[in-house]
């Protein structure tokens, strides 16, 4: 089940012509700060604003012609959803439907919009869009594609970790966000394939630790009533993405709000790049324990930069 | 008196070794919004985070070894006073004197003690600075270089319009602030030289719009009691900037704060890049006019990024 070689580099070839390559940033600043020797992956600056294109890409040129014409769905309020909406237009010419909750916020609502999908609104609760998902399946046969627990999207995802490795020499250490397990998964993966003896650190918000949680019970707690700025990262492990996590991560660090929030402010202060909270989560986990990766050539992922402004006081 | 250009390509090649080539970003979705081809010169990305370093690391370079010794002083509570700190460091290995108000807020004090400098306070008052500055210079010999209104410094920043040039095909226009009128004089020169045929606009504060009012009345008009967020275009003209903003800039354009705080947040959520407020205040008045500029190669210089992130509540 876990791709190979040759799976992941495909896919990164497909996926190529519809996504930027995401530069490798580092800040002299920080790494006075933290002691470490950092690299930043910037999937901030990627098309859609995350990493989510390369998953969502991957999963659309996937699909047979067939499966096509039946269309694509997925459920998403969040950057997945503009992800599946652009891939699937500049991928295959089609329109994504996009099941949402009625509350969705604006900014949201209209960005898929713009990225040309159609809108299904469902209930506010997860099991009222997984029930509409599945209306919408029966009555047109259309192909779900999942945010994160999807073998398809997880292994796009590893083109991130084939450029990382190709734009650094020998990471010692690499820290990624967990919110659904998607991203990790697919670093992973590709750095199992390529730079064997980096090790993965997962990143989370202790507000929404079920990764942490799960990986101690041995058995996938689902997330309850998630309560944290990191909005991307409040979503549940799957049977996809909890093995592969159980696998290949070494270790998972859980930052408060206050840690990502300072986080996040000191890439922007010193960086001048936007990040969104749960693209600052891994940064937020390498400050916190820095002693321990004194002087250590350290990947971080910055997962995305979608941040909403509209709730920014200045 | 106007630098000629083998005086600023000396200049360009003096400073090289000691900052940032800045990028020239395009955004697709920028130029849908506006209906304009836009290229923002990203000066944010630059040495201590603003172009002061540019101006204040050739006045720096211009001083004798007999002038080194004595001293350098200027003062600033914002952007210089960081550039000079750093490039009288790194330029000379000499400590600048950085006389600043009492109230300075304590971001911009750590920082410029970070750059290696020393501060000298004074009171809270325009001429409070100037007085302490004048005592100091009478009690070391010290060298004097003002922020904005010194050949030096606008001569330095000359060498931003030169990589613009380079890295665009004749440009229609050039955007650029205007606080002291130190940029967009070094802006203004360069294309002269290199490029006669780009019109340069300033962009003004609405709230501290001494240019505009400067121009109309064909003598320089103070900015009193400037109150916009915008806090590094809130200084006036000086004898130096006044004629050659006279002598080069078409036309200036004043932008609200509600239109200032629109197109800082429009650059963060599209362009993922951090600019401070007055590094907006070219795009902004490109905004309020751009029905004017359409479809024209447009420069937008992008001035820097010392966002004080800690008004920002999040």
């Amino acid at each position: 089940m876990i791709p190979d070689k040759q799976t992941i580099i495909l896919a990164a070839d497909n996926i190529k012509p519809y996504i930027h390559r995401t530069p490798v940033l580092t800040s002299e600043s920080l790494n006075k700060l933290t002691g470490c020797d950092l690299y930043f992956k910037c999937e901030n600056f990627q098309k859609t604003g995350s990493f989510k294109i390369r998953g969502a890409m991957n999963a659309v040129l996937s699909l047979t012609k067939d499966e096509l014409k039946k269309g694509i769905v997925t459920h998403s309020s969040g950057n997945f959803a503009q992800a599946l909406a652009y891939a699937s237009l500049r991928g295959a010419g089609a329109k994504a439907k996009i099941v949402m909750p009625e509350n969705v916020i604006p900014l949201k609502h209209d960005a898929v919009l713009g990225y040309g999908a159609e809108i299904i609104y469902s209930g506010n609760m997860p099991l009222d869009r997984e029930n509409k998902c599945s209306e919408v399946i029966n009555e047109t046969g259309a192909s779900f594609i999942h945010p994160s627990n999807d073998i398809r999207v997880i292994t796009g995802h590893s083109s991130s970790a084939i450029e990382l490795i190709n734009d650094t020499e020998d990471l010692d250490f690499v820290f990624c966000p967990i919110g659904g397990g998607g991203l990790i998964s697919g670093i992973s993966i590709g750095f199992s394939h390529f730079s064997s003896k980096t090790k993965i650190i997962g990143a989370e918000p202790l507000n929404a630790d079920d990764a942490y949680q799960s990986i101690r019970a041995g058995k996938i707690i689902p997330q309850t009533n998630p309560n944290t700025i990191a909005d991307g990262l409040r979503t549940s492990l799957g049977d996809v993405t909890f093995p592969l996590i159980q696998k290949y991560v070494s270790e998972i660090i859980r930052v408060s709000e206050e840690e990502i929030k300072n986080a996040m402010k000191l890439i922007w202060e010193r960086m001048k790049i936007v990040v969104e909270p749960s693209g600052a989560v891994s940064f937020a986990a390498l400050i916190q324990k820095s002693s321990e990766f004194k002087n250590k050539k350290t990947g971080i992922i910055v997962s995305g930069g979608n941040l909403d402004t509209s709730k920014i006081n200045i």
